[in-house]
Order: structure tokens, then sequence, then C-alpha cells
């Protein structure tokens, strides 16, 4: 199962069986059961996870006492609350499983010993992160384009698996709706 | 002046004089006047730009016409549509100077020839790019954290010297506000 690792490095990067069998070694592997939480509001964020099977989510407690779903990771998908775990300091979000999920784990020590053991593992956290980056601009132009209704039907569209795959209490928390709004405009949408 | 680049790359990375001398081989530098556009809607997203001095700032038409700003870049920051960027493809923003500025910009192909030539250079782009995902993380949570008003008055408190060199209506632009309403929240924020 850590090949899907590997495939995703190689995405991006060069490295042969030999160095794989020692980056391997940085990491952890978990079995997640649905529901359970890898991270909690005001613990220290100390890991980065890839999703090797399953399905995670971040969010947060909003002012309204309701979950605010921020992102979702599917498998080849890294995940954490980036600016605590970089900084070693308790995070405002929750990470959760939202199916059985097996993920691989890292912690900020390892990941930098990593890097400094090899070199070429910042050419592919530099295309994970350019990455990241560029869809979270993308979030931040849609939150200001489209009404709410507009980016769930986009979302439907664009990725309709994942739209099936994740809960619709999830979609609604991801786009800011109740879920009662949400089958609200389902149904218009159907109609 | 390339020197503000130099001081930024060795924040992260190690590098000698003479690699700089042939790093530096890589950007071109530009000064733009105060409201002249680098990008427009529409147009391929060519270049990746780094401010040597000076303030850019990106934006967007939104559908009822305005100009909705998404991030601002001063001294040291990038700024590009970085998804556009990487796939070479119209992008949907404006990049303008707010001030008149200087700034350094490299094309994608040119990144990725540095990047080859020097993998150091991996490490300072996965740095740029992983705290600039975290910043844009962080700006998603606040989007759907804070009212605008207490998002404006933590910006105060947090960045008073930006809130203070970027223009009113500007602020209100990121913001999502008329500059009325900001104009009204300011006098009632004093009060």
């Amino acid at each position: 199962m850590l090949n899907i690792l590997k495939d995703h490095i190689e995405k991006f990067a060069q490295i042969s069986d030999e160095e794989f069998e020692e980056i391997k070694k940085f990491f952890d592997t978990k079995d997640v059961a649905k529901k359970e939480n890898l991270l909690e509001e005001g613990q220290i964020c100390k890991h980065h996870y890839f999703v090797l099977k399953g399905l995670l989510r971040k969010f947060f407690i909003n002012e309204k006492g309701t979950e605010q779903t921020t992102e979702f990771a599917i498998e080849t998908w890294w995940l954490t609350d980036n600016f605590a775990y970089e900084n070693k300091i308790p995070s405002d979000f929750y990470i959760q499983a939202v199916e059985q999920s097996t993920i691989l784990y890292i912690s900020q020590d390892n990941q930098e010993k990593l890097l400094t053991a090899f070199p070429i593992m910042e050419r592919y956290f530099r295309f994970v992160y350019q990455r990241a980056y560029a869809a979270a601009q993308r979030r931040i132009q849609y939150l200001f384009t489209f009404s709410k209704e507009a980016f769930y039907f986009q979302a439907v569209r664009n990725h309709p698996e994942f739209v099936q795959r994740v809960p619709q209490y999830l979609i609604a928390s991801y786009l800011g709706f109740t879920p009662e709004y949400l089958s609200e405009i389902r149904k218009r949408g159907i109609s």
C-alpha cells in the first residue's frame, strides 16, 4: 500500500527503489475508524497526513457552535493545519476520518530530516504545496464569486464522484449551508 | 536592489555569491507605474512576480462588475495567478501596481529551468509555497469565522502599517465592503 506514496512521488521527482526504502522509514501508518479524530482543537498540530485509502476532512467549530468544514482529502492528498504544523502550535481545527481510512503520517521534525537527507523530496513537496496553494487561491476566488447555490452545482458538475462519496451534511458544512437548505436547493436543481 | 532577492533566498537556503550571479540571470526587472496592470483578465498568465519595492494587488471583476481584491504583495512577496501560471492558461485576474513599484519577474519555463539548474531553489520555492498555502488556509478560515467588521479590526491590530499603506477603497475591495460601509465602521470603531 506504501506504493501509493511512491507512485505519487514519482509523478514529480525521480527516486530509486533503494531511496524509497529509506524514505518510507520517516513515515508511520495508521488505520483510522470512521469519525475518529486525528487532531482536535487546542492540540499541538504534530503531523502531516497523506491518505492511502479513505477520506479525511478538516473543520472548525464556528461562533454559532456548528462545524465549518474547510477541506477534504481523498487518496494521495496531503492534509494538515499547515500554519499550526509549521509553528508547532495548538490548532483551531479538527481533522477527522469521514470513512474508515488508512493514512501515512509524518512529524514536522521528521519531515525536515527527510528533506535534509533526500533533497529530491524538496521538489516533491514544492509541487505538493504549489498545487495546494493554487487550489486554495481558487477556493478564495469562488467564495467571493459564486452564490453558494451556484458553487454547489459547479461542484456536482466538476467532481461528481466526490459529491456522491461525501455525505450530504458534510457537503452542506463545506459550503456553509444548513443540511435542510442543501436538500431544498437539490430539489430545486432537479425540478 | 537584487540583493533583496538574495537575502530572501538565504532565509531558507544556502547559496554562494557565484550561484546568485547565475540565478539572477533567470529574472528580469521592471519598473511599474501606479495603477499599471501587469496582467489583465483573459491574458495568458506568463509570469511570477517578486516585489523588490512597492505594492501589488490581485483582483477580479465580480458578477456585479466591481473589483474584488483577493491578495496584496509587498516587498519580498511573490504574486501570480498560480493555477493559470502553472497551466499557461488565460487568467480570471488582474495584477496591478498600487504604488509605483520595482519588481522581478520570471516565466514558467525559466522557473522550471532555474529549478533544474539549481536544485537548492526547490527548497526556497518549497518554503515560499508552503507559507503562501498556510496563509491562504487562514484566509479561508477567516472568511468563514469573522464578521467582515471583526476581520477589518483584526487586520488593523495585526498589520497596522499595512492597513495605513493601502488606500481605504482597496481595503474595502479586499474585504468585500463598499468604501462607504468601511468608512462607517471605521467611525463606529473610533467612537
